[in-house]
Formats: C-alpha cells, structure tokens, sequence
C-alpha cells in the first residue's frame, strides 16, 4: 500500500498521491463496469496507466487494492443537518440515493456484502462504511426514538434505499422517500 | 443444461435428476462458503462426484451453471397465512430470516445483486427471485394501503431484513421484527 514514505524519500509527494488517486479510481471504475472478476493487477495498471510493477509494489495482493480503493470511497457526501428531523431524513435518503446513482454504490456494497464473507479486512470496510454512511440519519432518528424501535427505524429507512438499488433495480422517487419516512415519522409518534 | 431428454431416452430418469441435484446443490455450497470465483467447473465436478465432462455437457458455461442453481433455488419456504395481517407478516419477516441462515440465502443475493449488472440472464432470476419472494407480505400489505405506501412499506419490510443480514452482518430478533412491523402498520394506519 501507498504510505507516507515515497519511493524517493520520506515525505508523501505528489507523484505518489497522484498515482495512488489513479489506480484507486480506475480499480473502482473496472469494479462497477465490468465486475470483481476482471480486477487485476494487469488489467488496472494497463488502464491506469502505470507499469504492472508500480500496481504491485504498492498493492502487492488483489484484497490491498480492493482495501484501499473502498477505504479511498469510504466518505461518502451527507446532508447538511437543518434541525427539521422530517426534512433532514428526507436529504439523507435522497443524499443516498445520488450516492448510489452518481457512484454506483449498490454495487460497491454488493461486492462488499459477497466479499465479507471470505475476507476479514474487507469486512471492517463495510462495517466502517455502513457505520459511517448510516450515522446521521441514526443521529436524526435519535432525537425521537431509542432501543428496538430506533434500530428498526434505522434498518428499514436505509434498507427501502438499498433494497430498491439492489434488488429491484430501481431509485426510489423523492415522493417515494417521504412516504417511507412519514410513514416511519407517524409509526414512532403513534407507538407513543 | 439438463432437459427432458436424459442422455439415454426422451424421458427424464432418475440418474438425470440426481446428477442435477447433485451438481446444483455443490454449486450453491462453493459459492456460499468460498465465493464466486471458486466455482469452477472443474471443482464442481470434483465436489459433486461427478466427471467434468458431464457437467460442462449439462452446463456449457459458468452461467448457465449459476443460472440453474439459482432457479432450482428459488421456491422459499413461506409462512401459510392465518388472516391476521401483523400476525403473518411478522411470520413472513421471520420465515425470510430463517432462509438467510439457513440457505445464506444473503449471500446468494449479493451475488445476484453483483453479477445481474452484467448478465440478463441473472438479473431475470434475481428480478423472479425478489418477486417471489416478496409476493406474500406485498399480498398482505395491500389489504390495508395500496400505492407509494404500499410500496415504500414492501421495501422498507424486505430491506430491514437483507440490510441487517448483509450490511450489518446480523440477522433481527423476533422482537426486531415485531417492532418494524408495528411501525409500518402504526404508520399506515396513522397516516388515514
């Protein structure tokens, strides 16, 4: 991997970064076009247009460069919070969305989903993501629930989003956001 | 593929069936526990007992193989219903649990949702699949909402579920699930 020591000293420079961006955005691009299968270190140097050595050197095994082109994605843009927990609920599923749309997320997370199973280090990524990715809308949901009902709330919320993305192949409208957040809203006053 | 025509006759025999659930079955368990690029036809036939050479007769390629296996899986287990709508979909929630941890029914999803963005042939059983799937809680949701709430309710139910299991790597307690159905149906019945 790609450290704080270059390969001409001990300092980051620019060369190292501006390699690192190259091979992790096109490892992302190949990942979303063109499936896990055709990741490897010949194909991603060819297209980034380094030397197969280069790739190597930094990401000697085809799990580092999955590690590290997750981790370069891993914050993703959030909704800037106004107070209004209805209207802050609504950005961040559509915030999501966009993510998903812009990103191809849902298939950067099905990967992930499918990889987790056979690699410990790509686990802790998706834990990292999805803790990052859910922890403002569970800060908004938060401020009117806790326990069992704000995990449901939590689970079901970011589930309608992904489930639409990965599952049916579809992004859910703005109409159909504030539906399920409304219904979520009127499901935790009620149950009061 | 296997078709009505066994090797020996025009009809199908015992030794066909059992070849097909043999091969079938090893392929679903190579993809489960050691992931997708681990199904080779080579090492299914190894598996399985069987010689290469009938297992790429049957199955030319990797996706033909995938393909049955994910068809002759996709009949889930369903809860039969009692007219009590909370009561069944609670029992439906808890009925898709149970094939997640017994069938790692969310793994093989992930790996629809991942390989359906370059093959037809797998998203039409991953789209069968999802339908199928949730046809009995949509049958139930829409005897109280119908439309955007019906479907932002659908999603919201099915992907609480697959998100816990594939996202969070945990699978909701009863009483989990008890508390997302009654915000849906708190939520539906509130927003009349």
């Amino acid at each position: 991997m790609v450290t704080s020591s270059g390969r001409d000293g001990d300092f980051v420079d620019a060369r190292v970064v501006r390699t690192r961006n190259d091979v992790l955005a096109t490892t992302l691009r190949i990942l979303v076009n063109e499936g896990r299968e055709a990741v490897t270190h010949n194909y991603v140097a060819s297209e980034a247009g380094y030397s197969r050595a280069t790739v190597y050197k930094h990401w000697p095994s085809k799990n580092d460069l999955l590690y590290d082109a997750f981790s370069w994605l891993r914050d993703m843009p959030h909704h800037a919070p106004t107070g209004d927990v209805r209207h802050d609920l609504i950005a961040e599923l559509i915030a999501f969305r966009t993510a998903i749309s812009e990103h191809h997320l849902d298939r950067l997370l099905a990967v992930l989903a499918e990889m987790s199973s056979s690699s410990a280090q790509l686990a802790q990524i998706r834990d990292e993501m999805v803790r990052n990715g859910e922890a403002p809308q569970r800060a908004l949901l938060a401020t009117i629930t806790h326990g069992d009902e704000l995990e449901a709330a939590s689970l079901m919320l970011s589930g309608f989003v992904s489930t639409a993305a990965m599952m049916h192949d579809s992004l859910p409208s703005d109409e159909l956001i504030t539906t399920a957040v409304d219904l979520v809203l009127t499901g935790i006053s009620g149950a009061k």
